[in-house]
């Protein structure tokens, strides 16, 4: 049979139940499609700052990166929340990113009909919801030099940072949002702020010019503050968004929002080559840690992404996302899109429920 | 009687149409306060570029400078946006508010009673939403230098833009801050991007400094992505928020949006001593220029913060909020915030509504 290796990175919180969770799926899925997985578990985040006294271990790194496929939970937590920049749990998550050359973040936002209810938006601008961000992870204002602390001629302290672009960074993150949009309905929206910013112009200038490459995608641009206010109020204008890391971070936050189940959402990290990082877009709630209440949806669906962008496996990826959508049917919930009448499960419970669908 | 001199800015699009109404009603509030106003119109935008060549002349900031308030209508269109930076628009109002030195804007989002069911967000999630985005309008990576292209030893282009904040510049809008908090509920969220950026943690550690000096404000910090995700679940957590100049152009317009009229917020923006300029949130609306159509009120509420905060003027502001209020009360709507039942007028019909309201 196929086999792949699998890095799983659980970090803090809620990460290790929700990713024992979809290894478990994982295997299970392979099992029937005649894949076999060898896992790897690796610390990352405040886990290998507890352990090691730094947030990314370079054996976490180079096991990822041997691997075919990275499986990530979740960092952070208020233990660390002091820490200084360079031993927070979110630096291991940068260098993870960056060493592994992850420049291309895709974020779903995708409104279930069967949970609708769940958000704050009235259902006729929810319902049908189904949009793709495309966000630049390796480059822009989070990784833009210099950046740091200084102080002026007069004294005063300042703090810094660069936001910049080279053209061979928007050229492929442009490619991988043209490739996104043509699988899906065609339509492509570059959010920029071209009107202030000169890194922005060129942003535009080169997805202007990658165009010509597709006659089939309708190219439109969008200043952030416009994509900002039209999210809400007509969410279902938009197909694929493609955007900087640091307007990517806020928008689709603020685009996972709209569907009201945050915990349902996916998300995958790719790179030119090398293996892809997978990791559901929740944080790591520490209130709710070891308390089997953790949503475990998001993690399994970002199994069917890895299945999908990491392996090819398409096949796969579509029969974990078929056992998900039964199990909603069949009306298990975790407390967090819980509604009047459905069956409250926890965390491990609906992974087993998931695993009846498979 | 006292007597103010008032710069008018109509700028492009609806602007004309929209000061209009909100000079007449201004004039009429004054004569029944004992407050007479001159008035001076002077050319911005893309009004400026067709007359003189200029975003903004010289002569307009200085007329504008001289004078004791500043209301501006809108500015930009079609016709002027492939125009290189210098002659954007948009970079007159760049140019306008560094010039004037108004560091501070101050943008309410409130849904009003009579608008609710505008909003794209469930009745119950908006009603009774009342905040205040308090932007820092003059710094940050609108101004930072160095900005511009190069050309990278790979011969690769790039653009870049620098965020940065000294001390004295979060301080000062750190304290307006506070100050309105203070007026309001006495709650104060100021949001960064503390995890990533430099700049960012300066602004948590001088926002945080300041609060000993407001032991009456609860403050809280909260991430900029995560802000734009809480302002949709539940935007009633807010009362006032403070951030930089980028996060808060994205995050008054999402917050803006949430109200669903966005045809009635208006805004201002406030220095250290000199006029104020003030000015309704939405733009230039070109397609519905010289139609009649436009909807007057967030300029003329934006006349009412003009009142309040750059004339002291608290009681003529009450009167114009009123008299708005009565002329929703009596069924007035224009196009954007109609419903049915109500009576659609244009936009000089409703401006001589709220004078009757006066
Ligand atoms: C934790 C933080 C550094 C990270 C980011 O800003 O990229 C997170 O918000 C995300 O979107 O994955
Ligand atoms: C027109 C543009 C330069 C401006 C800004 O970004 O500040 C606008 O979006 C605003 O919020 O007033």
């Amino acid at each position: 049979p196929k086999h792949y290796n699998i890095t799983l990175l659980p970090g803090d919180g809620i990460g290790p139940e929700v990713v024992s969770v979809a290894k478990n799926v994982l295997s299970l899925v392979g099992s029937r499609h005649g894949i076999e997985f060898g896992f790897q578990e690796m610390p990352v985040g405040g886990a290998a700052l507890d352990l090691v006294g730094v947030p990314l271990p370079d054996e976490t790194l180079s096991v990822a990166k041997q691997s075919d496929a990275i499986l990530l939970g979740a960092i952070g937590g208020y233990k660390w929340d002091k820490n200084e920049k360079h031993l927070k749990p979110e630096t291991g998550l940068l260098q993870l990113r960056a060493g592994l050359g992850v420049f291309a973040n895709l974020r779903p936002a995708t409104v279930l009909p069967q949970l609708v209810d769940s958000s704050t938006l009235k259902k006729e601008v929810a319902e049908g919801v189904d949009l793709m961000v495309v966000r630049e992870l390796t480059g822009g204002i989070y990784f833009g030099q210099p950046r740091g602390f200084s102080t002026t001629e007069k004294g005063e302290e300042i703090g810094f940072n660069t936001e910049v672009y080279a053209t061979y960074e928007i050229d492929r993150i442009a490619r991988v949002a043209f490739e996104t949009a043509r699988k899906r309905c065609g339509k492509l929206c570059s959010v920029d702020k071209a009107n202030v910013l000169e890194a922005s112009m060129l942003w535009r200038k080169r997805v202007t010019l990658m165009a010509s490459d597709y006659p089939d995608v309708e190219l439109t641009h969008m200043y952030v503050d416009n994509a900002a206010m039209q999210l809400i109020r007509d969410p279902k204008q938009f197909d694929t968004i493609v955007t900087n890391n640091i307007f990517g971070d806020i928008l689709s936050d603020e685009a996972s929002m709209l569907t009201g189940s945050i915990g349902m959402l996916p998300s995958a990290c790719l790179g030119e080559s090398g293996p892809g990082l997978f990791e559901p877009i929740h944080g790591s709630a520490p209130d709710i840690a070891g308390q089997d209440k953790a949503n475990p949806l998001a993690t399994v669906l970002s199994v069917a992404m890895l299945l999908r962008y990491g392996l090819q496996e398409e096949y796969a990826a579509i029969t974990i996302e078929s056992a998900v959508l039964d199990t909603l049917n069949n009306g298990f919930r975790t407390g967090d899109i819980f509604s009047s009448g459905k069956k409250l499960v926890g965390c491990k419970e609906i992974g087993e429920e998931v695993m009846k669908s498979v």
